[in-house]
C-alpha cells in the first residue's frame, strides 16, 4: 500500500461533468485515496427508507476506473431534515434546556432509540451496497464524534446516564460514596433520583460532573460500535472514524483500541508562531493512542479555515511542512478537507485542494508538488518512530483540573504543552502514555499536572522510578479517580518517591479578566543552582522530607520555599517555568541519561524527528534558519523540510 | 409649511395643569409639529375593544388652539399588559426558545396573527377618530421597526418563514439549489421540513440565515404596510414611520419606496469624537433613500440618553450644531425625544427638550434658541442636495459579511464609513445608492466591501466603470444573491473592469478577545507613487491581469503583494488604509475629475456641506478651527456653525 | 458566655471513629462552639416523612461530653434529591425560564408552596427532638440565603409577586402610579396582568424591577419567619441566620430585626490589597444592623476559599489579623467554615480549621495560637464599639444605581468603599445607618451616593445637618422609593441645605468592554483651597445658589465648574475624589469637630479601632510598619495585632 494522499471527496455538490474534471485532477496531483459520502445521509436516503445509490455507484466507478481508493463513509454525521422533522426526540438537549434544532450539522442526541436506529438502519444499507466493492480501501465511521455536540441533557440522556452509573457503581449507595454526598445534603436514595447536571445554582457535585463526562464520552464510543458491529458483519475492512487532536470531551485512550486504525482532523491557527508544537504534539498522541502504529492525517487545509474568528492562511510551504512533519511522526497518510473547495453552503471559505480559483493557483501547484513528492517517499510507509521519554496524557485529569471550584482555573493541554515543548526544542521525540501503562521502556516519565491518579497508575509511577527518572510537576495525584483528595495526602506514595508533602497551593493564574474582583495575579520567579528563571500560574508550598531543592521561589509570599526539588532521579517542580526554565530543568534531568537529541541546541522554529533510519529537520519560520545537527551546521530556507538518511 | 420643529409628546404621563403649561413653553420654544400617542395604546384602548378617547381629543384640540401641527402616531407600538396576558402567542420567541415577556416595550411577535388583529383594531380606531381632525398633519405608523426584536423564531413564525419561502423559490427544489443543501446533508424533501435558524450545534446554513433576515425585515414590513392601508382608506396624509438610521435588521431600500417621507431618529454618541461623522452618513443615507427627497429628523436628543453603559451630556452647542448639520443635510424638520423629560419609567433619564430642571436650564434656553433660528431658516425648506459621487449601500453584503464561518469578523457601516469619511474630510458631498441603481449621473462610484452582487448589479457596476470612475475595495462581489460563491470567480466581470483577479484572502482583523486562542493580529502597511501608509482588517492576494500597480504591501507574509490598482479610472484596493491613506487614494481618483470639494484642506471636525445654495460650516469640536473654504480663510468659534449664501 | 471559637461541623463525612479525633483536636484548638446540621437534610431525613436522627444524637452528645456548645442548624438549606425528584415544582425558575436543577445546593424556589411544607415539617422535627439538648446554645436556621438564587420567575413566584404587590399597594390604580406606567403603555388593568420581570425585549419598568427585588429579598425573609415561629413553639434560644456581608439580594436591615444575633460569613480576596478594608466595612456594617450590639463573624476560611477564578492563600498571620479585626469591630464570636476540610464533592478545595494535612501544618498550629489568645481575651465579650461619623447604607439605592437604562453603569457598594476608606485611613470608627434612623448622636453624617431618598428620609437628612455635620455626594436623593424623579428636583429640599442645585449629569464611568462602541472614558481633576486630586466615574454640573466653592473641575468640558461645595457644614461632593482627595476633603469637613481618629497619620495597611476600653491597631501588611498612635510612635511587625488598653 502506498502512501495516503487526497483528501473528503463531496461530488454531490457539483454536477457530474465537473465530477470528469475532478478525477483528472486527482490523478494529475498524485491522489491515492479519498473519502467519499461522509455527508451524504439526505442523497442516500432522501425519505426514511428509501436509498438512491446509484449516484454513488457512479462516484465510485469512476474513482476505482482511475486508480483511487475510497475511504467509505458511513454517512451518519449529519441526520437529513427528515429526521428532526418527524423524529424531534432525535435532537440534542443543553445542560439549560434549550433543545437544538437543525439547519447546521449533527443535530442529534447520542442518547437517541431513534437516532441510532435510523443511523443503523443506514450504515447497514450502505455496508449491503458496497462492502464488495473494488474501490473500498476502508470504512470511514461517522465523523469527528462529539466535535459540535458532546453532551446532551436530554430526558432519555438522564436515563441512559443511570443505567450507566448503574453499571458502574452496582448500587446506589455506592455512587453516594463516590460521589460524597454526604456534603451539600446530596444523598441519593435510588438511582431514578440522578439527573445529568443541569444548570444548577452553583457549583455541582464534581464526582457527577465528571462522570457525566465519561458517560458522554462512551454513548458516542457506543454509536461508533454499533456501527462497526453492522460493518463487520459484511466486511473486514480496515475501520476508523476521525479523531480530532488533544480532544477534551472524548476519552481517546478508551477509543482507540476499538478502531483498526487512528485517523485525526488538525487544523493549527496558521496566525499561531506555536502551531507547529502544538500540530507536533498532536501528531505524537496520535501515534501513541494505538502504541506506535501508523496513523492517518484524515484532514487538513491547505490554506485558511472559516471556524476562526480571524482565519489566516497559510502561507507558502507551510502546508507541506506540515504534512511532512506528520509523515515524520508517523503518519502514513496526509488527507485534507476537502477536495474542491464549496461554492455555498456553511463551508464555502473553509481551503481545499482544489480552490475557488481552480487549478491554476499556489494552492493547487503546492497540491501537486506534495502529491509528487509522498510519491517519492513511499518508502517510509509503516516505519516506526521510537521515543525514550514518555509524558503522561489522562482525560480524567483533564476533566477535573479544567471543573470550577478548583484552586484556579487551569488549562490542562497547555500545561502539558510547555512540558512538551521543552523536549521539542531539543529534538527529543515522546511518546505519550496512559496512567497505568508499563513504563519501563522509557529513560524519562514526565508527570504534569496529573491531577487525577488512582492507586494502580501511582503505584506504577513509583515503580517507574526504579528504573526511570521520574518528573513530576505541581497538581499531579490531588485527587483519585473518584476525585476524592488522595488518600495519604496529595501524591500519596509518591510522597516517599520524591521525597517532599505538598502541604499548601498558592496558584498565580491570571487574573481571569470577566471574574470576580480580585487582585493582580502576578508571575513568579525561581532561583537556584540551574540559574534564575521566570514562572507562572502556580505555586506549591512543599515541605521537603529527604530531597535536594534544587530551585527555590525568589520573590513574593512564597519566596524562599522550594519551587524544584529532586530525590535520586525523581524531580518535582512546584510551578510552571517558562521556556527557559524548563530547558534548565529538562537538562539537568536528562544529564547523562542517554536519551538521544536530535538538535545539539535549540533554534527557533526549527524541528528534528526520525522515523525509521530518516531524519526530517524542518524549519518551520518564514525566515532562513541555521540548525546543528550532530555537530554539523545545516542551513535551512524558509520552510525547508530536509529528510536526512 | 415650514420646517418641523418639536418632539415626541407623551401628555398621558402629566395632569392637565401641566398640559396647559407644556403648550405655553412650545410655543415659546418656537415648536411647529409634535409626535403624539406614539405608546398610548393602553390609553387608548384600556381593555380589549374599549376605547378612551377623550384625552387625545383634549390634547389634540388644545396643540390645534396653539397652532402646533401632530404627527399623529398609530400607537401600535407598544402593546398593554392584557394583550400578552390574554394572547400569550403574541409574544416573541428567541432563537434558544426563551418566550420574552412584558414589562418593557415591543414586546409582540411580527408573525402573530392574533397581534396583527388587534393593531389593526386600533389603527382603525385611532384613524377613524382623528382623520379629520385639523391638528393632524402626518401619520406617525408605529415606532422604530424592530428596534429591540427583530428576529422572532417561533412556530408561528416558521409557518410564515415557509410561506414566504415559497414565494421566493416556488418548489423545494429551487431552495434545495440556493441554499446549497447538498453540503451537510441539508436536503429538504418539503417546505414543512424548514425551520427558522434557531440554536443549532455550530454554523447553520447562510443562506437560511441571510433568508430570515430578510424574511423578517419584510415581516415587519407587512406590518407597517398593514397599518397604512387602514390609513388610506380614510386619510391622504403623508404616512412615515420613524427609521433608526444604518440599522441592520430592516433593509430600508426595500422600505423608503412604500413611506411618504423618510423620518429618523439618530443618537450618536457624544463621547465618541467620530461621531459627527456618523451622523452624516446617516443623515446621508437617509436623504438617500427617496432620491434626494427631504426627510424629517424624526428623534434626537438634546443632551445625554440613558441606554448606553455610559451616557455622556451634549456640552453647549453640540445639539445646535448636529441640528443644523441635519438641516444642511436634507432633513425638513428637526425634532427630538421628547418633549418633557419623564419622572418615572425606564427612559427618565434620556434628557428631553424640557428637562428635569424645566425651563431655567442650559438645555432649554439652547432649545429656544435653535426653534428661533430654524424659523429664520424656513427659507431652506424643500431645496436639495447635490452629490456627485455614490457610495453603494446593500442590505444583503450587511448581514452576509457578518455571519460567522467567514474569513473574519468584519463590520459592514464601519468598512463603509472609513471611506465615507475620507470624502467628509474634504467636504465632498456623497449619496448612498443601491446595487443595480443607475449609476450614470455620477463621477465616481464607490463599492466598498460590498460583499454581495448579483449579475445585474455586477453588470451596472462594470456598466459605470465606462462613464464614471470606479473605486472598488476588498471583498465585493464575492457571492451573488444566494451567498454563492460569484461565478467566474470573485468579482466575477469585474475582474476584467478593474485588470485583477483576487486569489486568496489574508485577513488582518483584530483578535476576538473572547475568540479561540489565536496569535496577534497585527495590521499592515502599504507603500508606493502615493506615500506611505497604515492599513488594517485585511489582505488580499492579488493577481494582476492588466492594471496599474499604485501601491504595495509594505510589511508581513504578503510584502510586495499589490494593494492598489488601476486600470485607467477602475480602482482595487486590497486592504483598509488608514485614514491618511485613504485620503491619498480619494485624491488620486478624483484628480481632474471636477468634482467639487467645499474645504480646500481638511481640519479635524470641520464639515462643509452645501443644500440649495448655501454652503454650511461647521466646526464639530470644542476648539476654534480655522477652515479655508474657496481660498477663503474662514475662523470658526467653538461648534461654530456658518452659513454662507 | 466565653467567645465563641469553633466552626461547621458536617461528620456525616466521616466515619464515626474520626469523630473522636476531631473533639480531642477541638479541645486542643480551645473551640468553644460548632454549628452542627446545615447540611443535613439528606441524613436527617433520608425519604420524606421518615427521620434519622441517633447520628446527630451521638454528635451532640459527644460535644456536650467536651463541653463544646452547638449552634444547631435546621438543616433547610439544601433539600435532598429527592425533594427535586419528587416535587419539579420546587424547583427554581430564571429569568429566561430556565428550570434550575438539583446536583449543587439551594436549588429550591422560596416561592413553592410544597419546599415550605416540607421545610416546615423538617424544622418541626429537629426543634421537637433537640429544644432541649443540653449542647443547644443557639439555633442556626437554613444558611445563607439567597446566596445562589434569590429571584425565582416561576408562576408560583409571579402570583406570590401579585399578592405581595396588593398588599403592597392596595389597588391597580396606586400600582400604575408608582410604576409610572403612562410610558410605554404599561397600564395594567388588573393584578392579574402584573408578571415577573422576565426577560423583556429591552429595559424593564425600573419599579416593577425594584418592587421585584424587595419582593424577592421578603420571601426569602417570611422562609425565615416561618422556621423561626417553628422554633418558638419550644425554645427560647437565640435564633440566628448567616448573613455574607454586604449583599446585594437581601435586604438586612429588615432581616436584622427578626433575628436574635446578627451573624455573618465573610471572604475577603486575600489577593486585593483592599481586603482588610473591604473587611471591616462589613464588620461594622454587622455591627450597626442591630444597633451596636456584638455579633457573630460566623463563617470565615482558615485559608484560601474554592469559588473564586484564582483563589489566593492566607499567609501567615491574616487569619489572625483579621480575627481581631472582627473582635475589635464588635464581634463575639470568630468562627470558620468548616472543622475538617472535605475530601470530596464541591467543597474539598475550601480550606478548614483541620486541612487536608492535618494538625502538623502551619494552619491548624495558627488555629491553636488563635484558640488560645481569644481565650485569653474574654473580657472583652460584650464591650460595645463607639463611632461618632455615621454613613448612609441603603439597598433601595443599592437596587436603583445598579439598574440599567441610569446615567451609567455604578457599583453602590464601591461608591461607599471609598469614603468609607477615608475613615479607615485616619482611624476614625463608622456606623452605618439606614435613611430615616435618628441621626442625632453623630457629629457626621455622609451620605454616599444615596441615590433613593423618600421625604421622610430627606427630611431627617435636611434636620440632621442642623446638629451634625453633613457630607453629600452625586448622585444623592436623585430618585424616591417609587424611583420617581425627586419632587421639587434632584437633592429635594436638600438643596436649601446644601445651597446647590444639580443640573446635569456628566458620568466618566470607565467603559464597559463589552458595552456599545463608545469613545474613552477617562478621568478627571479637581483642584481648589485643599489642593489638586484625581477624580473618577461621575461629574455633575451643579448650580450654586449659596454655598461656596471649595473645589472646581480642572479639566475637561466641565473645567470650571464646582466640584466641592460647602454651605456651613453641609458639603457637596460632585464626583468621586481620589484617595487623596477624599482625605484632604475629610480632614476639612472634621476640622474642629472633635471627632476622635485614632491614627495620627495614614498608614498604608494599618487600621485602629476601639472597642470598650481597649485599641485595637492592626499592620495587615506583610512588611514592617510604624504607626503614630496618640503621639507615640507604635512599631509593628508584619501582621502584628497590638492591643492597647
Amino acid at each position: 500500500m502506498t502512501i495516503w494522499f487526497g483528501g473528503d471527496y463531496n461530488p454531490e455538490q457539483w454536477p457530474r461533468d465537473v465530477w470528469d474534471e475532478d478525477i483528472a485532477l486527482m490523478l494529475r496531483a498524485g491522489v491515492t485515496v479519498v473519502t467519499v459520502a461522509v455527508f451524504s445521509w439526505a442523497w442516500l436516503e432522501p425519505e426514511e427508507g428509501r436509498f438512491e445509490f446509484e449516484w454513488l455507484d457512479d462516484v465510485l466507478d469512476r474513482l476505482h476506473a482511475g486508480g483511487i481508493g475510497v475511504d467509505l463513509a458511513t454517512a451518519t454525521a449529519s441526520p437529513p431534515p427528515w429526521v428532526a422533522h418527524r423524529y424531534p426526540d432525535t435532537l440534542p438537549v443543553l445542560s439549560n434546556g434549550t433543545v437544538l434544532s437543525g439547519g447546521s450539522r449533527q443535530q442529534y442526541s447520542p442518547h437517541s432509540a431513534t437516532f441510532r436506529r435510523l443511523a443503523e438502519s443506514l450504515v447497514r444499507a450502505v455496508v449491503d451496497r458496497y462492502s464488495d466493492h473494488p474501490a473500498v480501501v476502508a470504512w470511514h465511521v461517522s465523523n469527528e464524534y462529539g466535535c459540535h455536540l458532546s453532551h446532551c441533557y436530554s430526558d432519555e440522556g438522564a436515563a441512559a446516564f443511570r443505567i450507566w452509573l448503574e453499571r458502574r457503581y452496582g448500587s446506589i449507595e455506592a455512587l453516594n460514596a463516590a460521589w460524597g454526598t454526604t456534603f451539600w445534603s446530596q444523598r441519593y436514595g435510588s438511582f431514578d433520583e440522578v439527573y445529568p447536571p443541569r444548570d444548577s445554582p452553583t457549583f455541582i457535585n464534581p464526582t457527577q460532573l465528571i462522570d457525566f463526562d465519561r458517560f458522554s464520552s462512551d454513548a458516542l464510543l457506543e454509536l461508533f460500535l454499533m456501527e462497526k458491529a453492522v460493518i463487520r458483519e459484511r466486511s473486514e475492512l480496515p475501520v476508523t472514524t476521525n479523531f480530532i487532536g488533544a480532544f477534551k470531551a472524548v476519552d481517546y485512550w478508551r477509543w482507540a483500541r476499538e478502531v483498526d486504525v487512528v485517523s485525526d482532523d488538525s487544523y493549527p491557527d496558521p496566525a499561531d508562531p506555536d502551531s507547529p508544537v502544538l500540530a507536533a504534539m498532536s501528531r505524537d498522541l496520535m501515534r501513541s493512542l494505538r502504541g506506535g502504529q501508523p496513523w492517518i492525517l484524515m484532514e487538513q487545509a491547505t490554506n485558511a479555515v472559516n471556524w476562526r474568528p480571524r482565519n489566516a492562511r497559510k502561507t507558502p510551504g507551510v502546508n507541506r511542512a506540515l504534512s511532512l512533519q506528520a509523515l515524520a511522526r508517523g503518519a502514513d497518510g496526509i488527507m485534507y478537507f476537502q477536495w474542491r473547495q464549496s461554492t455555498s453552503g456553511a463551508e464555502k471559505f473553509h481551503s481545499a485542494m482544489l480552490p475557488h480559483g481552480g487549478a491554476d493557483t499556489r494552492i493547487f501547484r503546492e497540491v501537486e508538488q506534495l502529491g509528487a513528492e509522498l510519491g517519492a517517499l513511499a518508502w517510509i510507509e509503516g516505519d516506526t518512530v521510537r521515543a525514550q521519554v514518555a509524558i503522561l496524557f489522562d482525560w480524567d485529569s483533564w476533566w477535573a483540573i479544567e471543573q470550577r471550584a478548583t484552586p484556579t482555573q487551569l488549562a490542562y493541554p497547555d500545561l502539558v504543552r510547555d512540558w512538551y515543548r521543552g523536549f521539542w526544542d531539543l529534538g527529543i521525540t515522546v511518546d505519550f502514555v496512559r496512567p497505568g501503562d508499563d513504563l519501563g521502556a522509557y529513560a524519562l516519565v514526565v508527570a504534569a499536572s496529573t491531577f487525577v491518579l488512582d492507586d494502580e497508575a501511582r503505584a506504577h509511577l513509583a515503580a517507574a522510578a526504579g528504573s526511570s527518572r521520574l518528573l513530576v510537576t505541581f497538581q499531579t495525584a490531588i485527587l483519585d479517580r473518584d476525585l476524592h483528595i488522595t488518600a495519604g495526602g496529595y501524591l500519596g506514595e509518591l510522597q516517599q518517591t520524591l521525597g517532599v508533602v505538598v502541604e499548601e497551593f498558592a496558584p498565580l493564574a491570571p487574573a481571569d479578566p470577566h471574574g470576580l474582583g480580585q487582585g493582580e495575579a502576578p508571575g513568579t520567579a525561581i532561583d537556584g543552582e540551574l540559574g534564575s528563571f521566570g514562572a507562572t500560574l502556580w505555586q506549591e508550598i512543599v515541605r521537603v522530607v529527604d530531597a535536594e531543592v534544587v530551585m527555590s521561589f525568589a520573590v513574593g509570599d512564597a519566596a524562599g520555599e522550594p519551587a524544584v526539588t529532586r530525590k535520586g532521579d525523581a524531580w518535582y517542580v512546584a510551578t510552571q517555568p517558562d521556556r527557559a526554565g524548563i530547558r534548565a530543568i529538562l537538562n539537568a534531568v536528562l544529564a547523562d541519561s542517554g536519551v538521544e537529541r536530535l538538535l545539539d541546541e535549540p533554534v527557533d522554529g526549527v524541528e528534528a524527528v526520525r522515523r525509521g533510519d530518516a531524519t526530517f529537520v524542518i524549519n518551520h519560520r518564514g525566515e532562513e534558519r541555521t540548525a546543528s545537527v550532530a555537530g554539523a551546521a545545516l542551513a535551512l530556507a524558509p520552510r525547508e523540510v530536509r529528510v536526512l538518511r
